[in-house]
């Protein structure tokens, strides 16, 4: 199916600003709550946000099968399960509508006041129902740092880190969109030189700079995803905050991983960018350091050139821009992961969150956390009006941003995911 | 509220096997599929599986507040988030309708045949949908056998063990009811010398004797339980047999925790036994071997005596029972297992599915999987009809059992999780 919404020249008739992340080459998907209380699945185009279930009753979806509710819903699970020509339908339908030279919405002023709504009129919801959320590993400039911290630097990779993606389940209750503040967990935490473990506010949060992907319905138990039809099965990519508590995780992770050290909190963006808007960013993946077993071996482009960029905000503050990387850094694509996953016969579902794991770069400005950045500390992380950072304070606000961009098209970009940090508080015990 | 559906000495009308594990004073809930291919909710007496879709259609729960299809759906995840005055309230009901002296239903021949199925007219669902399931590593025997095996007496525990239970997340996606095959998963593995690893069929298969308990809604982010009011938020338990691939769990598990190794499948009983139902079989858990802190303190009996049985039936042969163990040797209970959980504020939702963990006794017959039983492969388990056992081999059938009993009160049983091992398949690459 030709990508028609991928045509470069096209403009809309929607007044949207320059360089924009959501020029009418994007068209992401999410959720939204409009000034009526009504949850509707969205997209968004400029800085305008636009209700797809109002669309679709007005008949502007017509010619695509379609369920009468599908885009009435609270989550895009549904619309995700579709599959991929769905999608595409859909969305090169959205962008024929705002094409400028089409008058149909354009000179509709009745239908374009319940369809058309600015972005601070509507707030955005987290967009799917996450069945399952997995976590990789797959930066190995990320992976080498951290093990070099812990176990110096000749035992600084795990002997099956280069053989295969490293992974681990997280937990989705407790993944929340960009906008929702976290409070500063407790826990447990070993005080240097103890032997018996203390319980009090974690004092070492930091943010990891990650993408996630969503996936539909790709396999059955038992099935499994080969690398070369992997994308077909994934629906976007989101930023994706993990919020990490090094103290607590120092002390509870052997020898069944991290728990409740990243399970207080993990945010993400609210527009889901479909792997098809970023089409035009194929970029390749690094070269294999060892051989790979078959089912990891890929043809092809499976990488994406997307920039990212973290901030940090203190409150009453101007940001800081603390770190730049790129998700295609990643030692691992998603094709991998994907087929690594499914190898055993695990299913993956429709709205399930697969994170790609800390995006670190070779540089110590592209490192893509505080426990690196800071270097456990040692090295404080300067800010822009004064005063430093070791890892996140209280009331700070951690922003992550995203976008690829090249000469010859427009920026398609995330927005971002922003959370700020609030101070611990005696939550309410039930 | 009184438990009347506890009373002792209460008969029911229907025909029921002497020792059944489903004496009125039982009353599970599950999900099956009828005859005629509708999904109810139900409850068993018996060998009797009870429609509750249709027993509240006809007006039986009249006076309980209860949405029209609270029982229509194919899962528990709604009624559990009800709470436990309404599962009381509808446990107690049932056991009145069916009480030996209620001549409603008894004397209703017309009513009786829409609502009570032989139970082998009946297929048995997945009784909940799992948002979130956690695995815990609650057994000391079994965390010091495994410690013991990989890294010597000395240093079999691990410090933060005696601390805190040490938990996982797991995959909820490929978490199946008994009676559901599950094929002999593939992934990679590295040789004993090797330095490379080599991809092909997990040739060390493994049972997990564990129990789950399925929670409502417990804590909204940021909210923290407490062990006094863990129990008002779990509905019941069923038993848990957490398969695992010892050689693919060996060589991926480091650092971040087991994943393929274990999310190949997980295999639940599908009736859910109220924690209400075994409210007579309460015992002390046993005594801390280091001061807790505050958070993990608890008074009163939280653990319940419940014998496990694991039997091993190869195909055409008799069983042949591996292990006898009992829920009550968990050293961390469930009160203060999902304290810790929450103690960060992660959330916990209706229909989250908390496993036990390996529940191994202090005797060698005692243990709760077959690396232990067999010791790594180093003593075979012998089978009944002729031959031994080191792991699963193909078409080898896993049943666990579990059941309270005590003098002066009707066994309370779980039935069984029954999970046959198929060979391994060239899966369906997609």
């Amino acid at each position: 199916m030709p990508l028609s919404a991928n045509d470069p020249s096209r403009k809309t008739w929607l007044d949207t600003p320059k360089n924009t992340d959501f020029p009418i080459q994007n068209i992401p998907f999410g959720v939204f709550l409009t000034r009526d209380d009504v949850i509707t699945i969205g997209t968004r185009i400029g800085d305008y946000a636009i209700d797809l279930g109002a669309l679709h009753q007005l008949g502007y979806f017509k010619g695509i099968p379609l369920t009468d509710d599908i885009f009435l819903q609270d989550t895009l699970n549904d619309f995700i399960a579709d599959g991929r020509k769905t999608w595409r339908l859909v969305r090169n339908r959205i962008s024929e509508i705002f094409e400028e030279s089409n008058a149909a919405l354009r000179d509709n002023a009745k239908d374009r006041d319940v369809v058309i709504f600015k972005l601070d009129e509507v707030e955005m919801q987290l967009p799917v129902q996450i069945g399952d959320y997995t976590d990789f590993y797959s930066s190995i400039e990320h992976a080498t740092n951290v093990g070099t911290m812990f176990r110096g630097e000749e035992n600084a990779l795990m002997p099956n880190w280069l053989h295969l993606p490293v992974a681990y389940h997280g937990r989705s209750s407790s993944v929340i969109p960009s906008g929702i503040p976290v409070h500063r967990p407790k826990g447990q935490k070993l005080p240097n030189g103890a032997t018996n473990p203390i319980f009090g506010p974690s004092r070492l949060i930091d943010f990891e700079l990650e993408m996630a992907f969503i996936t539909t319905d790709a396999n059955n138990l038992g099935e499994s995803i080969s690398t070369e039809n992997a994308e077909e099965n994934i629906f976007g990519l989101v930023l994706f905050n993990d919020w990490s508590a090094r103290d607590i995780q120092k002390w509870e992770y052997v020898p069944l991983g991290p728990f409740l050290a990243k399970n207080f909190a993990s945010s993400i963006s609210p527009w889901i960018v479909t792997l098809d808007a970023l089409e035009p960013f194929r970029v390749e993946s690094p070269a294999p350091k060892k051989e790979l077993l078959p089912y990891l071996k890929f043809e092809g482009k499976k990488s994406f050139d997307i920039n990212l960029e973290v901030a940090l905000q203190p409150e009453g503050m101007k940001e800081t821009t603390v770190c730049k990387s790129n998700f295609k850094y990643m030692y691992w694509n998603m094709s991998q992961q994907l087929a690594h996953h499914t190898v055993n016969g695990c299913p993956v579902n429709a709205g399930d969150m697969m994170g790609s794991g800390t995006l670190s770069g070779s540089t110590p400005d592209s490192y893509g956390s505080m426990l690196e950045l800071s270097w456990r500390g040692e090295k404080p992380v300067k800010l822009k009006e004064g005063g430093d950072r070791k890892f996140i304070e209280d009331n700070d606000t951690v922003i992550i941003r995203g976008y690829s961009k090249s000469k010859d098209y427009p920026r398609i970009g995330f927005g971002e995911v922003s959370t700020k940090l609030l101070p611990v508080f005696e939550p309410k015990t039930k």
